[in-house]
């Protein structure tokens, strides 16, 4: 036996947030709250693809949005000037959000009366995807002007993603990116995620992200 | 007095960091040799950048580069091939450069030999904001795509920074990015920033951060 202990510190960090999020995800799972944990670097297009969605969905289900921002409330503000539920989370500093994080989030915004839940992650290809948030599924936004070859260089957010959204395609004329090639890395990092090429702005392609969010939905409600 | 100890331990870790980063630019000043801390988002043009302005500068001054990156050896061999020194760092999952970590790569890159060290950071505009790496001045871009309002929503790298480059101005005609407004959040942030907006591919605009690049080499180094 060791005369001394060995400690990950670390590793225990990951283990303990772990835990905590299968705690959440059960939690919501039992009350039919589904959630979204939506990624991307700074500018993307988050706040416009969601502003999107909630028009397309909340006629069919109940959405409560969390925007978590190192400082400022455009977010928030932009979000419940739609009619949704919104609340904004500062990070204080934070690069991330982590599943106490996103549970005291949770709290705060009331999810008695929400089917979707999405939290907005802070803009940030590197850490958000080392803490699992509870949510029921994770998305990205990558934009076409930010170029094909994101997978290959932050190569665990593509893994933990099940949707990768390629954004402002309306752009692509004037961007050298090649959407073959980015579905092909985004697949070396996770085989099963789905890539839907989307301009939030105009609408275009999002027909298909809507869909499969409502299928997810549905699912995770058990209907 | 109190019978227990309070540890500050994020406190701690930077003042550390500030101490290893204060010795290591005195190291540098005393040596001659001006280290450029460059960052932005992921995809913003910090590579594009980087090679228009060793095509500029190379014939006036010994540079080497420090790719700091998650993953992948794309940028180093990049700027390898077009003749000067590159080293490529892998952080192994970290998503930026302390104060120590920068001096690892300097001894890896071999400095004795170099006017000009450029640190390409890692795509982030949160944590590589909080921790000084010893550099002599800081450099940020800011791409058109994300938009004008980053400076509301990452104010610690605005602060931090002494130039705001903002790139891919040709595409300006497609994006909703008011200049004159992104310059009015950067001063909020951080009066004394110089802000230049250029365009990479192009080479627009490039001329006044060139200038201020060899002026500040030149300072640096006394003469």
């Amino acid at each position: 036996m060791k005369a001394y202990k060995v400690l990950e510190v670390k590793q225990s960090v990951f283990a303990a947030n772990d835990k905590e999020a299968e705690e959440l995800r059960l939690k919501l799972k039992e009350k039919g709250v589904f959630l979204l944990n939506l990624m991307s670097s700074p500018g993307s297009g988050k706040t416009t693809t969601l502003q999107r969605t909630i028009e397309a969905l909340k006629a069919d289900m109940r959405i409560g949005i969390m925007e978590a921002d190192i400082d400022s409330e455009v977010d928030a503000k932009t979000i419940s000037d739609m009619g949704v539920k919104a609340i904004q989370l500062h990070t204080g500093g934070m690069c991330h959000l982590d599943a106490q994080m996103t549970s005291q989030g949770l709290e705060g915004l009331g999810i008695e009366d929400v089917d979707l839940a999405v939290l907005e992650n802070v803009g940030n290809l590197v850490c958000p995807a080392e803490f699992d948030t509870g949510s029921s599924k994770n998305a990205m936004i990558l934009s076409v002007p930010e170029g094909h070859d994101k997978p290959l260089k932050y190569p665990l957010m593509f893994s933990i993603c099940d949707v990768v959204l390629i954004n402002k395609i309306d752009v692509l004329p004037y961007f050298d990116f090649d959407i073959e090639k980015c579905r092909e890395y985004v697949h070396m990092r996770n085989p099963k995620a789905k890539v839907i090429p989307i301009c939030a702005r105009t609408g275009e392609g999002m027909e298909e992200w809507y869909e499969w969010l409502r299928q997810e939905v549905k699912e995770w409600k058990g209907k």
